[in-house]
């Protein structure tokens, strides 16, 4: 097989051979071999997050995509007496709000600009003024723009005033050491094709158990029913429906790899080392990052279109897909922007390859 | 690689080693091979159903597993004045039904015993004193017992009252030779790890387009929108949220196999010879089956538990699977039963080598 292109886009991503190989044997449902990688994956997940069974969390896998496990926390753990707050500065804040709306929960959105962070004090303002506010719902990584929202600081306001809190780490859990009990989490998502580097299929919950458990037969649909989901895992090991065997054996694989890299703390190191070296390359390219330093994360780095009337996006991305290199188009409202992630399997070598490799098309361009 | 285990299940399936291999390689969900891929697969489906865009019908992949697929179509294309009849005779049906009261439609649901297939003169009857109804579901293989529905006669009872028919073909599709107009089907939902033998992680709905367009803004969810995927699709020939990737590229090498094969008639009739073994073999060895044969499809089969004391269905699963033979548990609500499947790439020295480690087991069980 000639080398693979390497995946500098938020997900899928570039997975190891070994993870991929894992998928090459077929596997029933109810094998035991594949139960015991579910219940692998379960625990596993939970100490990922700094917590356990046995301190009062559970990890629920869902089938489909990272936003199906979103969907399926947001349209089952907010009753109908109960009001959602949405903190969004970007798509994937505005997706929570839509599914808030088509489900007709009680809600408010707060928005903040797509180049600043939520800000934990406007929540407090927020949450002091509407005391019926019984959730929150925050983006960590907005993969819109690559900002890391202040995840801590609006768990201390949620604990404050007693609010369930709903984070969305889909791009972020795996690459960013995080304490789901300090952080004062309820629910965390994320999915199997981001840092833990596995291909898609699924997305997980992780849950405190207490807040889960009160989700119980209100759902507002069958496939996304969180707390159904989780009560079918633990009587039998096995889902409800079928379930992305192959996807979870390659996943299983994935969280081996993990730990034999040092864990979530030398992964982050890693993929902030990706980002050093993407950062002062692309600067002594000429580009300029959307973001404010201070506010942008290293999952993925938003760059301005460069001031050319020579640069054409598709070309771009076309010349560097060419040459093994796929990057990710941008998502502002108000910029024109490309994306270039650092996760997945890729190394400092890698990044320094995809540099050189936009060095050349620059010249193409006689940028 | 030992040999792999053969799954003789509803699915997930055994696939050829060239499907799974098409796995092993990144891909981003914006590759061109991706899209490409994604074009092939929604046109050659509908090509499998013996229709075609030009003919007015469309394929609209979703994420996750079959149960998916049809919440899809049952929770987007029912409005808020239409009215579903539910046929039901068995889980299948009666988890359709579940959908529809999950999501508050309108709705009746006619049942028929587990060992009877749905009877199209008392649709009939039901749709003749029931005006209001606008769409009605069937299913075609139960696969809770292996039974055929008619759809064809069902089909026509649903033309001429005028109804939309959605039938769940989920076990059958690619297994059986279905024209899709001459059944007067709107809707037809099967997934990616059934009788086209590719890997789990995705559905698939081939939706009449006159029906689908309907559709439009009335889904009950963010994730399971039938139109709005659908409109994604067209749009950009890329999916709303992160697809299967590999899945999908699993299942463009499956469909180029099935074709190889020499299409649905050739497998169906594999599958046909697989049955007919299985049949002689176990009727040799004294079992019984649940369905009268007139009823009985050619995908999977429910067998009595033995009239024995020393069977032990426990131990005879893990048995078979100690020698490499995966089979399904029963699910009948009236009578202990187990199933085995005739699908996914099982040829006829599969079933007589499972027939002889069977008479093994038996052998050991004194029975």
């Amino acid at each position: 097989m000639s080398r693979q292109p390497l995946l500098f886009t938020p997900g899928p991503l570039s997975t190891s051979l070994t993870v991929k190989e894992a998928m090459l044997k077929d596997m029933g449902s109810r094998d035991f071999a594949f139960i015991n990688a579910v219940k692998d994956i379960r625990s596993g997940l939970l100490r990922l997050a700094h917590v356990s069974k046995e301190e009062g969390y559970e990890c629920v896998i869902i089938q489909g995509s990272g936003t199906f496990g979103v969907e399926s926390v947001i349209s089952s753990v907010i009753g109908e007496k109960d009001k959602l707050l949405v903190l969004a500065n970007g798509a994937y804040g505005e997706r929570i709000a839509k599914m808030a709306k088509i489900h007709r929960l009680n809600h408010e959105v707060l928005r903040f600009d797509e180049d600043t962070i939520v800000a934990p004090e406007a929540v407090e303002k927020f949450l002091s003024a509407n005391k019926d506010i019984t959730h929150v719902a925050c983006i960590h990584s907005e993969t819109t723009t690559g900002l890391f929202n202040p995840v801590e600081a609006v768990g201390e306001v949620c604990k404050k005033y007693g609010a369930v809190y709903i984070v969305d780490a889909m791009s972020s859990f795996g690459g960013v050491v995080m304490d789901m009990a300090a952080l004062h989490i309820d629910f965390l998502v994320s999915s199997s094709n981001k840092c833990i580097e596995g291909v898609p299929g699924f997305a997980f919950a992780l849950c405190k158990r207490a807040s889960l458990e009160k989700a119980k037969g209100q759902a507002r649909s069958l496939s996304l029913d969180l707390y159904d989901q989780w009560a079918g895992l633990e009587a039998s090991g096995q889902f409800r429906f079928t379930p992305p065997t192959l996807s979870i054996m390659a996943f299983q694989q994935a969280m081996q790899e993990l730990a034999l890299e040092g864990g979530v703390a030398a992964r982050e190191q890693r993929y902030k080392t990706n980002k050093k070296i993407l950062d002062e390359g692309m600067r002594r390219l000429g580009f300029k990052q959307y973001l404010q330093p201070e506010i942008q994360g290293h999952i993925i780095t938003s760059f301005l279109y460069p001031d050319s009337p020579n640069f054409r996006f598709d070309e771009f991305y076309r010349k560097l897909n060419d040459r093994g290199f796929v990057i990710y188009p941008g998502k502002l409202s108000k910029a024109d922007a490309f994306r270039i992630g650092n996760i997945g399997q890729i190394f400092p070598d890698d990044v320094k390859a995809l540099l050189e490799a936009i060095t050349e098309v620059m010249k193409e361009f006689e940028i």
